[in-house]
């Protein structure tokens, strides 16, 4: 007999779904007993559903495909929605899977109930609740077919235990997703005119054009037209370094973006949306787009974007080869670290192929620069502003990747959300080097404190913003969470202590004082 | 001039809300400055939501009054729904404070927009969106008068970031919430009826009922009727220990509350609701009624319980006084740490009027009858299921009552959701003791597997109930965060640990290794 949780593992093993990360409750057992039943998938155990949800997006980001996720009713989902937001930002595609009370418990309104879909409505996420094990097969099929379509989302299965402990089970062959449409000749070509009508242009780059293919040819339309490039602030992904077309990001301060899109009478938009700023500030405008200018989408969200653009170079560039960026590296600096230094490190001894979690925020203000024409690499960026993200990350990609060197670049207090993460970096021994900035700020808040107009700041808001009463020390608290780990007050200390992290398998966390920036 | 914020804040201390716990974000740092210009406004940082929620829960539950979290737009305010569903459960006060964009920024959906009343409604929460720096005085008032309705509840502003800094804010005056209603006669004397009818009866008391005067009046009708005297499974507070009536909470397993109810032909709620059990197992009740048993409510949502039970207790106990516990403790126990040893030592130490946030789970089966005749004390316990609640609740209780010793009993897979309350602990020099109960394993899990019959259990399976790999080593976990540390494996080591814990002001943890026992 197949019962409906063994039903729902095959079906989404059999759809290419092969990894669960997971943190169980009772009602999800029979789930979890159903895992010994299916080869193929793959359980990782997390300590909290932040860090289940963002390894399923870091997972997401490197293979382009969809694991499933294990939550413990509402709660347990509540707790994964700050990084599912993320990763509907970064179109992430996920398969969730929800467990929820038997269908003649729910009328109790037991101690853990709730509005399960409140909460996946809010994460926009595709949702079926299962009704029936012969039915949960088709039900997985359809979530896995609807997390894959273009552009990828986050789609949900709410699990009611009778429905995963219940005989009848059938298992169901996959579903194949609607496939991305194919570039507009009519819209390629209006925006080719644009581009050769010698007005001033920016192509804005964002989601899959974060890719070597869509760089290659955003990059020879931009030589050959001399539009300018920019990759939206926060990628999900975006390949860069020594043999790949070099990129600027939009910057994060409105101030920046506007300097950088100043003058365009286009904006061309390309698997990013029309540029905004992040927050409002007093008496600032809200919309980043030059008066007067036109914004033009190269592709609709259902369409292949890189292949739009490499219909776009085609048209505009058939016989422009894309710049690539040069091998260099920065010197190693020494002496203090600081928010220069820390960065000179990453980017002079940064190992090949290797990706890069980043959430360093304010600290990581160089850090783009440094690495510039380092090794190939792939950054993972936090999408969606839930901070949190970047340990989560790291896990999903190591678990990815595990050929590829997988650096966490994280800042204390972000850190601080989603840390036992740690632990399933030592309980799955993934190759993951934590260079943890601990600048014992908030920095990015004080630096924002003047930005919008809070001039006068009095000792108790000062005190919100400062992270140094106590300091953490993330050495301690990484090896409690079995993560071996060092402290580096100097770039020699930084260099030694990353060559070293790097030459051994398996996670390290290197915490790293710098003096904070604001 | 007066902003929105400040203006807020003004309407918040001025109606009794004193104590703000917060992580705040860019659209906050209006509230963040105007912090200063409310001396009675107490800031306390966490550096997580669900910490800053939970500790809000804990205050409420010992002072009875709200205190206001401050939380970042959807995603902040999603990390503190797990603990927003354990205080709603608990029916504790709280107003949150929900930063939002601007009101003209909505309409770009930057990266961290999103549905925030999907969030509140999910938590029952009381609602309203701020509009206007004039207004957001009375919207406040309102705010602090829904949290302190009866029963008490959560209420929820939104405070977009231009209401923040508008100019023109007008503090209010205080609103009077509705009072509770009084007991009803007719029910009163209904139930006095059926107690002395000689038929078996259950008193099972829940809420406000769990405080000296409720108990006092409960025990007097039990001791005066025959009737059986029970007090809900997870009580948001219980005061128990010597000088105190002694009460049986109502089993967590099915079986066991199957037990204490059996034979009962009447059930009378008072505070609590009916019971049901915790989780729906295969072919088994989900109502723990015994069948043909009649249940009977002494007093709606909106009354005053404990004044009911006292009615109650006037009509069928005239003369009988309560029953008190006497002081007795358990003799200090000697040898390895184990379920039954641990309890003993705490039940043998515990200092008088302390307040213990019970997280300890499974291996707590064995607390209550060790600590039954200890000097009296308050239990908080885990109201919703939502794990990662005891060391934010302690959090809390102790800004709540600096006075009183507060003991967190936190079992470790619970501990991990929210471990950086630790840091708020060492922050603010509270007087908490940790006794971490690390039983290296989701334990609850392992005896849940059998329960709902998942009886096969392979290697996978098994491991995502082990958190024995790695080890964590929660000493070091602390230390990290800068609260003073120390492992015990002994009972004599945990006894000395704890005595030296409680002579000492300010947070100590005790990483207390005791074997699983499933």
């Amino acid at each position: 007999m197949t019962n409906g949780a063994q039903a729902l593992i095959a079906t989404l093993a059999e759809a290419g779904v092969e990894v669960c990360f997971g943190n169980p409750g009772t009602s999800e057992m029979h789930f979890v007993a159903a895992l010994d039943s299916v080869p193929r998938m793959r359980g990782v155990l997390c300590l909290f559903e932040g860090v289940v949800t963002g390894a399923a997006d870091g997972y997401a980001r490197i293979t382009g495909k969809p694991a499933v996720t294990l939550l413990h009713l509402g709660p347990g989902l509540a707790n994964g929605l700050a990084n599912l937001h993320n990763a509907r930002r970064a179109q992430s595609p996920i398969v969730n899977v929800v467990g929820e009370h038997a269908a003649d418990h729910k009328q109790y309104d037991a101690p853990l109930d709730s509005d399960i879909e409140a909460l996946t409505g809010w994460s926009h996420s595709w949702t079926r609740r299962g009704s029936s094990p012969d039915r949960i097969g088709r039900d997985a099929a359809d979530a896995v077919a609807a997390a894959r379509s273009t552009p990828p989302r986050i789609a949900t299965l709410v699990l009611p235990a009778d429905v995963s402990w219940g005989e009848g089970g059938v298992a169901a062959t996959p579903v194949t997703p609607v496939p991305a449409t194919a570039p507009d000749p009519a819209t390629v070509a209006e925006i080719a005119k644009i581009l050769r009508s010698g007005e001033q242009a920016v192509l804005l780059l964002g989601g899959p054009a974060g890719t070597e293919r869509g760089l290659v040819a955003a990059d020879r339309i931009a030589t050959a037209t001399g539009a300018r490039l920019l990759m939206e602030t926060h990628p999900a992904r975006l390949t860069r370094g020594a043999g790949v077309p070099a990129i600027d990001r939009l910057g994060y301060l409105a101030e920046q973006a506007t300097g950088q899109l100043a003058g365009a009478e286009h904006v061309v938009v390309a698997g990013s949306r029309s540029p905004v700023s992040f927050f409002a500030y007093p008496d600032k405008p809200s919309d980043l787009v030059p008066v007067g200018a036109q914004v033009h989408r190269l592709a609709e969200p259902e369409a292949d974007v890189v292949a739009a653009l490499e219909a776009l170079a085609a048209e505009v560039a058939p016989d422009t080869d894309a710049r690539l960026v040069a091998a260099s590296v920065p010197e190693l600096p020494s002496g203090p670290l600081d928010v220069r230094t820390w960065v000179q490190v990453i980017g002079a001894l940064l190992p090949e192929n290797a990706i890069i979690s980043d959430e360093s925020n304010t600290s990581g203000v160089f850090l783009a620069a440094a690495t510039a024409g380092s090794p190939r690499h792939d950054v993972l960026s936090l999408t969606g502003g839930a901070i949190g993200q970047g340990l989560p990350v790291a896990v999903g990609a190591a678990v990815a990747a595990p050929d590829r060197p997988v650096i966490a670049l994280q800042s204390d207090g972000s850190a601080a959300y989603t840390i036992s993460a740690l632990w399933t970096m030592a309980r799955e021994n993934l190759n993951i080097t934590t260079v943890l900035i601990n600048n014992r700020a908030y920095a990015i808040l004080r630096m924002e404190l003047g930005r919008v107009g809070a001039t006068e700041v009095g000792p108790k808001a000062a005190d919100l913003l400062d992270l140094s009463r106590p300091e953490m020390d993330f050495a301690e608290i990484a090896r409690g969470f079995g993560v071996p780990a060092t402290v580096a007050t100097t770039c020699e200390e930084l260099a030694e202590q990353f060559r070293a992290a790097l030459a051994e398998p398996g996670p390290h966390l290197i915490d790293a004082r710098i003096p904070s920036l604001f």
